[in-house]
């Protein structure tokens, strides 16, 4: 497949593209709500709509177990099962079984592992895996990788030549023209693991690159470190998907690192556990202070929850564990993360992201040192 | 306050009417979504308002445990600390200080009780409760009344002569003129006691009249029978309200005996453990062979969840336990006994209630002959 990409405007080394699927297009740099089950937790397909998400992510691992890639093919795919009818990218999976820890067991043909559900014994492949995202029928389907402790050498050492022979095996396993396939870039924090694996994927090249391994255990530098390396070894025609990450800071601080797409399970789940995000940090909603406090989470925003309801509220509905309050919470948790998404691209393409990163760091820094939360 | 009710339609017993109050008006028959704590679980206002929900129900027993009505007060009152507009009717919290059981002593000037939450101890007295229900603010407020187990004479003697008391001491303490207050009629299944409560209550004046102490054990045939009377009793121009019923069938029947306004927590309790009601019944999504079922739940319905999603998705959800899942139950719950309302009001202004209570009944009994579900 050719043309998925267009990469529009940079600015330093931030860019802002399209990325085309058949269900529409996608605007990077992008936040991708994760519905790991087919559904993003405590939100309906039409609060995404509304809320402005373009994409979402799915997971293989946890579609496969529950209700069956089968019976979703069956019934149409995923999109029509979950009643989204945007793009979707699903997750391979590796990263849920590598996370099975004792219940799963590598050879370098694949994995076995034990569901977490209800201990009953499976096998995954690449061609399994590929199989399985074939069935759920996502826009964007992932490689099969394993993902090592970061900072382990030796270990990523094994695993990224698994992680190699697999992602092989699977562009040659894949056969759906209507799903673009992106490879996995593992190494943890090794510069030269990092390299030889992004050097090896550009090699057989995918229609995108997914930076997997980070935000499990290294610090920031690290991070960046590596994101800063990738930049100039992966083709600037393609986009790239940092995976599991992260915060609004991230978002920001990995997009002027190159970075086009994002995923992770921070909003929706913080939510669920009274937490909103703010452009200045977290507010725990649990928290005795918020009682009657008539404010917004978050002035100026311009999602449902914050212009309906007070802090007081979400407070009360979160100590009564209420599912509005999960709902509602998620709500603006996504929001930010989609508007920042948005306002980064508006920034790139006007030639400002500079001024706009450092507006964001200004303004997190001043609100610490008052405390206005 | 006067001309609260307008009677615009009867037709035999069941009555079409509208309902006035600084919220809006409320047509009726009506039925009331339940949100106790100030919330309809697991649904938003703007939700509720495209089901195209007029009136939602809450619970000053809960709502003053936590987060308490004096800082729901500071806060602007009830509608705006929800986020509801439209308007309010609050229970008196009797029926779940009753339902205290140890936890609870009544004497002839109050009950004293034990919060449910942290076992606190807290007392209830007809002026208490109204003067909590002043400060949550609802449109419709209710008296403090004792319910009793319906079938048991002798406690019914005896708590009805303290729900009349109270009664009394609510009107009397009563203060502000926006809130319509409604007195509750009881005396179990017996027709004296009934008989008695109406004539007591009507005599001291009140703008619309509760029934309560039914659905809790005894027969349809008893509880028709207490409704038939009361029918008879109770002035055609105020509303009438049967507290804590019920299905559609209840609805259906009961306004065929006189009465006006309904509410029920079945319809979203029952979602959140995975049941849907339609027109011909229940369904448990939990059961198996709805996994690869690609009708919606209800042929014909309108709902978001119908037009949008499989049998199959929402026992997914259902089986995965989603959040998503109780929120999609609880808006077809929802929207087929608000449908049912519209509809029953419909039938009565055009003088065909008895034509569209045989098809309903018709439907019920042919579906579950064919077993369609």
């Amino acid at each position: 497949m050719s043309h998925l990409f267009d990469l529009l405007a940079t600015d330093g080394r931030a860019r802002a593209g399209v990325f085309h699927t058949l269900h529409g297009s996608v605007p990077t740099p992008v936040f991708m709500p994760v519905g790991t089950q087919g559904t993003v937790k405590a939100v309906s397909p039409r609060d995404l709509r509304s809320l402005g998400a373009t994409i979402i992510l799915a997971n293989a691992y946890h579609l496969y177990l529950r209700p069956g890639d089968a019976l979703i093919a069956r019934l149409g795919g995923l999109h029509k099962f979950m009643g989204w009818d945007g793009p979707i990218l699903t997750d391979s999976g590796g990263y849920q079984v590598f996370s099975l820890a004792q219940r799963r067991r590598i050879d370098a043909d694949g994995v076995t592992f034990r569901s977490h559900i209800d201990g009953s014994e499976h096998r995954f492949t690449p061609e399994k895996v590929v199989a399985i995202q074939e069935n759920l029928g996502a826009d964007i389907i992932t490689c099969l990788d394993e993902c090592a402790p970061p900072l382990d050498y030796d270990y990523n050492v094994q695993a990224l030549a698994r992680t190699h022979a697999w992602a092989k095996r699977c562009r040659i396993a894949h056969t759906r023209r209507d799903q673009a396939l992106f490879g996995i870039v593992q190494g943890g924090v090794f510069p030269d693991l990092r390299e030889q694996s992004a050097r090896f994927l550009v090699g057989l090249g995918f229609d995108g690159y997914a930076i997997g391994g980070l935000s499990v255990g290294e610090t920031k530098a690290q991070m960046h470190g590596v994101l800063e390396l990738l930049d100039r070894l992966l083709p600037t025609e393609r986009p790239r998907y940092l995976m599991g990450v992260g915060t609004p800071e991230d978002l920001v601080e990995c997009v002027a690192r190159g970075v086009d797409m994002f995923d992770c399970v921070l909003p929706t789940r913080l939510a669920r556990n009274g937490g909103a995000l703010t452009r200045t940090g977290r507010l725990n909603l649990r928290n005795a202070r918020f009682a009657d406090d008539p404010a917004p989470l978050e002035r100026g925003c311009t999602c449902y929850t914050c212009t309906h309801f007070s802090r007081a509220y979400l407070r009360h509905l979160t100590t009564a564990n209420e599912i509005l309050g999960h709902h509602l919470l998620t709500l603006h948790n996504l929001h930010l993360m989609l508007t920042i998404a948005c306002e980064l691209r508006e920034a790139i393409v006007e030639g400002r992201f500079q001024a706009y990163r450092e507006a964001f760091w200004r303004r997190m820094s001043n609100d610490q040192m008052t405390n206005d939360k």
